[in-house]
């Protein structure tokens, strides 16, 4: 296998990654198809965390979770090994990270289920094949995120406000954005917010909790679409005995097409 | 036939106008079924006006239009007569008003092709459907609208720029509207701009040049539609000799409802 076809097909890459060879992040890999996010608990949570996935389907949009204990899930990706097919995973225990592996099969145990969440790579895809500038990918940034205060709704120990990534944009652009990401439920969807920062709780647009703050220019408005980092927040919230999850930007890259995941 | 019955049905209702019995506007009237924007035109111009509707078909989206001399248009309502079915009329001639009558039979010509063109009864019927508070309405008021700086693409005398409808909202409900409308692409579709009204040219948003102020509570951003006024602005710049429209207000009930014009 050529270097070049090892970094354009999903299955190569994870093949790549699970060899040792690839540990980078997975940004601009495998154009065209689905990154999630990965979430992994005991099954004694694994019916809490679901519920408030689908309580909060903005922030924690499902494409798919597995039986306890399984590390495959074909219809998402087929000789999947969700242990070590992710270039770097994050290990919690008690709410603390613990370490940043490059596999986790060492760790792994019978009970765990494993969740994936879409990933905003996918709706910018879509935004950038319409010609509409995502200003941290033009200024090779991590997007700006923020803890907001809008409630998530709880299930069982899990909850938290919604985090919101921001994207600045023209208000043409932005209704254009807003229909572009309509059509992708599975990828946070529609943005939750636009303009005034403090009208959900953000007091610094320049001071974003997660991420780079980008430049917002003249004329633009901050759009804000809910955020798989939410989850995340949730989880630290609940502080769960055991947790894995994917190192931010690290995703696991699956064999479906963004374009799949459109609704219309 | 009963009071009741003659304002709720498209074909009782425009009898009821055809026999002269009615004449006020139409808001209200017949819900769930579409209301048109009326333009007739000597069949010289027909051409010209077609084409600057479909250069610019947000602000004039077509609903249909007839052969020349038709007085009728099945496909959207049976037994119409254009020359009658309105409550009230405007007949200009070298673009200045002449008269409002409620019958235009006297003056009709073999060479009169007939333009329906898309309301905004259609989407604020589908935003209240959803909640959405639409201002203009809650106020009992006419939609403030405002001649912009945003140019349409002429087609030979008819030129001018885009006259918008305003509706303050939240930027969450703004959201949402731009979803709903963004199915309605036949009655003015996606909003155009939100936000900073001087962006598109708007001095002064408490002075609208057609229609009436309404209150922007706080929180609220104004959210701009295209407008189905924008064509008689072009007519006005086109002086055509003569030119038939409806009077603002008193718009053609048709037969097809709201629903049948979402594209998905």
């Amino acid at each position: 296998m050529n270097a070049n076809a090892s970094l354009t097909t999903p299955d190569a890459i994870r093949a790549l990654i699970r060899s040792g060879e690839y540990s980078a992040n997975t940004s601009g890999l495998a154009p065209g198809f689905v990154q999630a996010n990965l979430v992994i608990l005991g099954q004694s949570y694994a019916y809490d965390f679901l519920r408030f996935c689908q309580l909060n389907p903005q922030a924690c949009p499902l494409l798919g979770q597995t039986d306890a204990g399984a590390v495959t899930l074909d219809a998402l990706a087929k000789n999947l090994d969700l242990r070590s097919d992710l270039p770097r995973y994050r290990v919690f225990e008690h709410g603390q990270l613990v370490s940043e592996p490059t596999d986790v099969s060492d760790i792994w145990r019978d009970d765990l289920v494993s969740f994936l969440i879409g990933c905003s790579f996918s709706f910018e895809e879509a935004l950038l094949a319409d010609d509409i500038d995502v200003r941290n990918i033009s200024e090779n940034k991590n997007v700006p995120m923020y803890v907001t205060n809008i409630p998530c709704q709880s299930a069982g120990p899990f909850a938290g406000n919604m985090v919101v990534s921001m994207r600045p944009m023209t208000p043409k652009d932005a209704i254009r954005a807003i229909q572009i990401c309509s059509r992708y439920p599975k990828v946070h969807g529609a943005p939750v917010h636009f303009g005034d920062p403090q009208a959900i709780g953000i007091a610094d647009i320049n001071a974003p909790e997660f991420g780079d703050a980008v430049t917002i220019k003249d004329g633009e408005v901050p759009v804000f679409w809910a955020c798989g980092v939410t989850p995340q927040v949730a989880i630290s919230n609940a502080r769960p005995d055991f947790c894995i999850t994917h190192s931010p930007g690290h995703m696991l890259v699956l064999d479906i097409k963004n374009t799949s995941l459109a609704t219309f």
